[in-house]
């Protein structure tokens, strides 16, 4: 543990004030980060928003004028516009400084942002793996990222008291820390998140398309399993189309993987081979045991949303 | 509504008493809807847990013992032995009883229990659709079906009066009820719970097969999405298999449109189809909003599992 005297950074510049540059802003004040919070959106609405909410010491139309002195930049924005954005601020951005994203994919940032930093300043990739199905400023909270992980991918020969310096801070806003290659990251994420929404999205679309069985059949007897896919497939849509499109190829391997899977349970159940049905469905139960050991997930029945069952 | 004096049915009889029969068991109670309510399982550990709760008046091993004199006998075990169980208390079955069950399918439970049952009995197959991850008679709570459908799939020429009177009483369980036809529920059922349960078993065994993302990494960073399905994927093994055996036709032909479906999307990530997914992405957004409309799901963001945010 360091000592510190005084906030971790002078000034951080949020580009992009969605769920999470909204919830880092206020997990930045919650940990006392940062002395000075400058935001940024295109979007006149959204800036007009946050201004109201207020989570952000200065908002800014100008992305330059929001990283400018800024030791710690963090693009918050879809992934799709990250080499867009990293080029315009490049003037800007102060020696020293590190440059960070929250992207849901790692590989491409590196690619897209890479070529646009600056000597000196230092270039950090970086995840917190934390979210709802809300987007937005409104949607953000100082708690979104407590005891969740953020993973950093910092290049071969990334500058060791920078990275030491962002891991600190993401401690401070309630997460733990781990370091990761960037192609790894992706093909991680692939399984644990981008698959699971592909999946989701997918099966609320099919039942969408159905002749048989109507709209309004699907959303009476959802409480059958079905709304728990509709809450991940209501999740941000630039934002999981930005990742679908830059993580095609972990997502297509993981992908394969699952369809292969998929086959053989439906074959099983065309030929009626209830003992390998069963087998699955045993080792399943136990993933979830170890997610709730690991505190990320809660015990209670139907993630609490019953109405007394604790 | 009809006025009542006294309890809607002399005696009830519970053949099964994990999730649901307990769950049953505690509602009847809360609404006052039986002067007695009797449980019987097979199994010698679990009717000790059951006595040991209270919910039954009376436990037995015997179920002709369980079923004697009840104008109200629900199979509530796995839909697997539903035919065994139905002609074991055939015998003892009182003429004017209802005979229901809560199986997941309802075209099987036609087919296994309608032989069995004797002249004068009536036979009203029925399915509250209501659960949680959580099984064994522990599990049970009044509330479960507060709010959620309970589906009567009455054969034709069913008794109007007996109808009417199971309708009442699953009302007085906290439900709401509709009528359809078996093979209709089977595929309202298929697109609504059991396909979703099998992707959900299904990307936790993919999950678990990976060779190159460790179990420990697919546990930590389960947050971004992923956990969601492990919830799903630790239902009951039993039950859920017997659910895919005796649904097959329906459950092959949703998932050979998700399957279709999941190649066009695979084919669009591929192929960097960013306005196809965006599309669907926006499209999916819109069902989760109905779900919340109609009151079957919460509105807080990530089920309300988040520490502080409403």
């Amino acid at each position: 543990m360091t000592t510190r005297t005084g906030p971790l950074f002078t000034k951080v510049a949020l580009l992009g004030v969605g769920l999470i540059g909204a919830s880092m802003a206020h997990a930045i004040r919650r940990g006392s980060l940062a002395a000075h919070i400058a935001g940024h959106t295109r979007s006149p609405v959204t800036r007009k928003r946050a201004s109201e909410i207020g989570f952000c010491h200065s908002m800014h139309e100008d992305p330059l004028e929001a990283v400018r002195d800024a030791d710690l930049v963090v693009l918050c924005t879809p992934v799709g516009v990250f080499g867009d954005v990293a080029r315009t601020i490049a003037p800007a951005l102060k020696p020293g400084a590190i440059l960070t994203d929250v992207g849901s994919v790692k590989t491409a940032v590196v690619r897209d942002v890479g070529p646009h930093v600056p000597d000196g300043v230092h270039f950090i990739p970086g995840h917190p793996i934390a979210g709802t199905e809300h987007s937005g400023p409104d949607a953000g909270f100082a708690e979104l990222f407590d005891g969740r992980w953020c993973v950093l991918t910092p290049l071969p020969g990334a500058d060791e008291a920078a990275v030491e310096r962002l891991k600190t801070f993401w401690k401070g806003c309630g997460s733990r820390v781990e370091v990761m290659d960037p192609k790894h990251h992706d093909l991680v994420l692939a399984i644990t998140s981008h698959v699971p929404h592909l999946i989701a999205y997918n099966i609320v679309g099919t039942a969408s398309d159905l002749e048989q069985v109507t709209q309004s059949e699907v959303i009476k007897f959802s409480a059958g399993g079905f709304r728990d896919f509709t809450r991940i497939a209501a999740s941000d849509p630039t934002m999981w189309r930005d990742v679908f499109l830059n993580n095609r190829e972990a997502v297509l391997e993981i992908l394969g993987r699952f369809s292969e899977d998929l086959s053989r349970l439906q074959r099983a159940i065309r030929w009626g081979e209830g003992d390998m049905l069963f087998d699955l469905f045993t080792r399943t139960r136990a993933v979830r045991r170890s997610i709730i050991d690991a505190g990320q997930d809660t015990a209670a029945a139907n993630f609490g949303r019953n109405p007394k069952k604790p």
